[in-house]
């Protein structure tokens, strides 16, 4: 199961990944760089946390093909049909379910602190796209409009880890993940945001040259 | 004593990097991952080059329940206080002396060379600020305006490693942290910065379309 | 031969990041640091991913003094005269080719299959670039402009596991490094460039405030 919806969430992230680096008129090697680092940069860093070695793409490099084989395909399917409105958003929000509940998992299985699983789940969930937004020298808007994609991952675990305690665990995380993806997505549709924190900046720092 | 040091560094890192989201404008998850980030950032990536596993807040998850509650103690009180001046500075000076010798110790008690010391120190002092500048886009200033900012953790850890061999560890430590925020605030507050090293661009670079 | 490889490397791209430092107008300390991180990034981050410990300038601190060296010696020689033309895309060219085989050497040395060969030398050559340009607040142009960069790598990487399974290894080595200096200077040379793969805008995302 594990191994299943990393697959999937790979691929998805892929596409989410190869989306970004066409809106930003990437040629083709960055395209598909975009993609990867998107696709494995999250579960790679969770693997580096946790010292799990080999990284997950290491040890079955089937993940980096499916990357490759995604990230190609999505440059013809949109160069025929036009790009779906809000695709690379839809993408996007199932990566995330997908790989936020497998990063607490993993973090679970390893009998880690609760504060420990949400924080793996949402770095494993998140990662991949900050590191997308930083080399493509976008913002992490993430950060700056929220618009619930760190808080729909964390949410999710929460949800997940409390469900497990009532039903089965491939149930719990079937609801994890559909909240993250349903809160997500709502997200988008009626611009939700968290309230913004504001702190006026100091005149005493001059202006940069 | 290295542990106490570390959870004081976590919470000065965070409430730092706190400060850095108000001025941001970031929401309120915004504000919790930039201040973990800026907390946690160094020690994290001084553990993953020296395999030190599990890392220091996988290890002792109190860590990240300092950060959340320093990040989240510093809204309300920026939000009814007016945030005193320079006090971003200040809680920066004052982090970055104390995990730049408390990293330089880690490296020492390995028993590494005292040019890898000096820079696993310097590492764990700055690299949480330099990753809080790439995630909010800000350029590390850091490293353009200088401000003597890695300038002043390479002169403490030197300064603690001379000390260490006159007198006991601590009192050298000690010696140490004072010498990195006095230099950093007598940098701030003088605006000393080191001599700049300036190449002419190329003419043939052609502009980016 | 792999020792004294990734030595020249190190120094080379320590030049090349050391004059990207001075195109921005960096302090002295700057200099050093967009140096280190550019001569040993890409090489630190295939030893934690490879879990190879301790990393390769923790094993051998020589490779610190190398880049300290050449980054100080950049800086007088520049001033006293004029940085050749296109210096600093030459020094990077032969930096890329000595990082890339060394890093694929070292993968294809732990048995590890194709794809990650070619991914550890790719990474190993062009991280370190990478980590200069998000610190440099520089786009990784690499990625938008092309110009056969990471290409030229790949290429190279293949090249040399082909002639690999016809001659000696070392020949091979130096064929494959061959390759990828000569295609990088072509493609700066003749402005070579990847097809550009270009998704419009969605107009739904409302501009940022």
């Amino acid at each position: 199961m594990l191994h299943l919806l990393e697959f999937v969430g790979v691929a998805v992230f892929a596409v989410s990944g190869a989306l970004a680096a066409g809106r930003k008129k990437l040629d083709f090697l960055g395209v598909v760089v975009i993609a990867t680092v998107t696709a494995i940069g999250g579960g790679t860093l969770r693997d580096l946390l946790l010292d799990r070695h080999p990284v997950f793409w290491i040890a079955q490099p089937g993940y980096l093909y499916v990357t490759l084989a995604a990230a190609l395909l999505t440059v013809p399917y949109t160069r025929r049909f036009r790009a779906p409105d809000r695709s690379l958003a839809y993408a996007d929000a199932l990566g995330l379910a997908l790989f936020t509940i497998s990063g607490s998992q993993i973090a679970e299985r390893l009998g880690l602190s609760a504060i420990i699983v949400v924080l793996m789940g949402t770095l494993t969930g998140v990662a991949g796209g900050v590191l997308r937004d930083v080399l493509t020298a976008e913002i992490p808007l993430i950060l700056r409009r929220g618009r619930f994609y760190a808080t729909a991952a964390i949410a999710g675990i929460v949800l997940y880890l409390l469900l497990e305690l009532v039903i089965d665990r491939t149930a719990a995380a079937l609801g994890g993940m559909f909240a993250i993806a349903a809160l997500r997505i709502a997200a988008i549709h009626w611009d939700l945001t968290l309230p913004v924190y504001s702190v006026p900046d100091e005149p005493q720092n001059p202006p940069p040259p």
